[in-house]
């Protein structure tokens, strides 16, 4: 019964950190605005930004393999690979949202040292739907961070059971 | 005997990781260049951005963290954290080093639809420093990945072992 529970609690975390990765992604892929400045017009996307592009491949890839684990049978040879595929997985979105947070930081208050001027007041839509995608991702990557001291608190308990 | 050998390897790995790291957060925060551009004169350093000062941050604790484990003795209950522990400070190495690397890549290449200019131009030995500090830390982030994998091979294995 408590072996159940605990599965269907891994199941729900790991639906939720598909969710918050697929939201990630796409509320990234979608921001982009259109302002005009001195009468020219111009559009901000978030393929102007590589940082902003590997974010939205790391979230893929992280809703990609989310995904596919929920598939995983539970008796599977597999899940030997899943604990080091969620550090992989950690990793990948953990470096992903401080990339983008470090640019996203550049974005709102800007530079004034390298002469890097803040945009978010010319695109504030676009700025907070990129503030929308780190905090989702960054969800996401609690759940991940959750699953792991799970994982590493359920092998090593009875390793340190059998030393004692 | 073959115990001593992998407790030995773990330990010269161990002091690479605690040197690549030192050296990381030592060349980041002696960069610094002073230049004139139109006459005024400016300095460019690590703490006028907040990414770099969180890499130089985040290589401290790693330098410090790993300088702690090599005097951990063998038979301490503590090794049960060090297998989270590690896990910790990969991701604390990973995301200092993208963030960095985010802003670094600004630096050099600019982000013409935002209107930052590339820096490196400028300041081409910081840029060189910032560069020098960033693969030394990449080289202490791999040590740590390694030790993670053969971590999760050895606590894994043995459950496997057990099942089968």
């Amino acid at each position: 019964m408590a072996k159940i529970t605990k599965r269907l609690c891994t199941l729900v975390l790991r639906l939720m950190a598909v969710g918050a990765t697929l939201l990630a992604a796409i509320v990234m892929v979608t921001s982009h605005q259109r302002t005009s400045i001195f009468g020219i017009s111009f559009e901000v996307k978030y393929n102007h930004t590589p940082a902003f592009q590997y974010f939205v491949i790391a979230n893929a890839i992280a809703t990609v393999y989310g995904f596919l684990v929920i598939f995983l049978p539970s008796e599977s040879q597999l899940w030997r690979l899943v604990v080091a595929l969620d550090v992989v997985i950690t990793v990948l979105l953990s470096t992903s949202i401080s990339a983008a947070l470090a640019i996203g930081t550049l974005g709102k208050n800007g530079n004034s040292y390298a002469g890097w001027l803040p945009i978010c007041g010319q695109v504030p839509k676009y700025c907070d739907q990129v503030k929308g995608a780190l905090i989702s991702s960054f969800v996401g990557l609690i759940i991940y961070v959750l699953l792991l001291l799970y994982a590493i608190h359920t092998v090593l308990d009875p390793l340190l059971l059998r030393k004692t």
